[in-house]
């Protein structure tokens, strides 16, 4: 089974409120097409990150005012859900989308249970569960933000994947903020490397950033399991990393 | 707590695929506006019906051709759903989006188990849960349609609702073929009526017609419950039924 994670920064503009970038998407979702047992799991972006954080829905259910504004994200990020939806039927795929917010229960903004049996029915039929990043209920704060990332994590432990793919708009992590002049991508990285790592958070990210996103990869990777960061706007990079090729980007290693 | 069922065939032109009529779903929107503890189900008129009869969906699986129609099916009508969504934010409302093929598992195509913890967690946190007409998975044929009757029919018994309106796009029941010269308004329907009534089913509809509407009705009905069906093109009427007032319709009555 192969996990692919399309990052909210490369199938939308962080930028700007709800801006997709839908030739990457739908490159994308075409690189994906004919590579069997796949789950995908789809980042938020601008569909949820700057309303949710407008409105501090990650911290958990504290006023009134905030329930529209779940009401807004979870309507937002299935928007954007629908747009990939098409780009893989499009595409040729067989997708079907489970919502966090339909089905999870967070603990204080950590997913707990995460049932799978009824995305491992689907995959045994052929077809390809699609996952995103959504507001989600949790049973200590109220409701949480259900990040793809935090998605990933667990998947990756229930499902043993054989490949975990994060597809990224940066080659891999970096040495320094990729802006800067000189940045290196750095080939691979174990759970020691990370504290002498410095993270930078260019845009608004409710989901805690590039550190949480590596964070998150070492605690999803298992001795044996290929764990990878790409650069989606490179073409073919991605049909690469599914077809078990070398591909440049950062490999996220335990032992 | 208040259930309400907008019907496929007048939220959608039932007769042509993927029409919506958004005039009246945003005026019943508009009607439903202000009711605390209501849940939404809505039908998946021309946005579910057609694909999924040519495709003999709600008979199971039965091959693979049936699979890219399953993930159209489930595609089309999350698109109603978000057109749903939007009018009812636009009303006031905050709806939050709970989809059958994401969450229930049928039992030759009868819904049997169906959790609704997480629905209730978001009415006591002042949200409108909105279930709808779907594929979803069956345990004996492999999926099958989980429509929003069906849906409406298990939400009533586990929430034991004080009132169940279907908004529909007649009158309520007829004593014949509404199209029919002289066709008169049944006030009231028993289970003893059934037998002797006649059904038409004048548009394709792959959740069983009218019959099974009237089935479903009286199945969810218990002694008290107020449980009616009325005409969605009718300005009005809607928010009359929300609000208790004796509306033009037919109720449906077991003792």
């Amino acid at each position: 089974m192969i996990l692919v994670k399309l990052g909210g920064s490369v199938i939308t503009d962080k930028s700007q409120y709800h801006a997709v970038r839908l030739d990457v998407l739908r490159r994308l979702c075409e690189e994906m097409t004919g590579a069997e047992d796949i789950v995908v799991v789809h980042g938020a972006g601008s569909f949820g990150h700057i309303m949710a954080h407008e409105h501090a829905l990650a911290g958990g259910h504290r006023d009134g005012s905030q329930i529209p504004a779940y009401a807004a994200v979870s309507r937002d990020v299935r928007e954007l859900n629908l747009m990939v939806l098409d780009a893989m039927i499009e595409a040729g795929m067989s997708p079907v989308s489970l919502p966090p917010s339909a089905g999870i229960t967070l603990k204080d903004g950590v997913l707990e249970d995460y049932d799978t049996g009824l995305l491992q029915s689907y995959l045994d039929m052929g077809m390809v569960p699609v996952i995103f990043g959504d507001v989600a209920l949790d049973s200590v704060q109220g409701f949480a933000i259900c990040s793809g990332d935090q998605a990933m994590e667990r998947l990756a432990k229930e499902l043993s994947p054989r490949r975990s793919i994060f597809v990224s708009d940066v080659d891999g992590i970096m040495d320094r903020d990729p802006a800067e002049q000189g940045a290196e991508l750095i080939g691979a990285i174990t759970p020691d490397d990370l504290d002498s790592m410095t993270f930078h958070a260019r845009v608004k990210d409710v989901t805690g950033g590039i550190r949480r996103k590596v964070e998150s990869m070492l605690a999803m990777c298992s001795p044996g399991m290929d764990c990878i960061i790409i650069n989606g706007n490179v073409p073919g990079l991605l049909a690469d990393a599914i077809a078990g090729k070398e591909v440049r980007g950062t490999r996220v290693k335990v032992d």
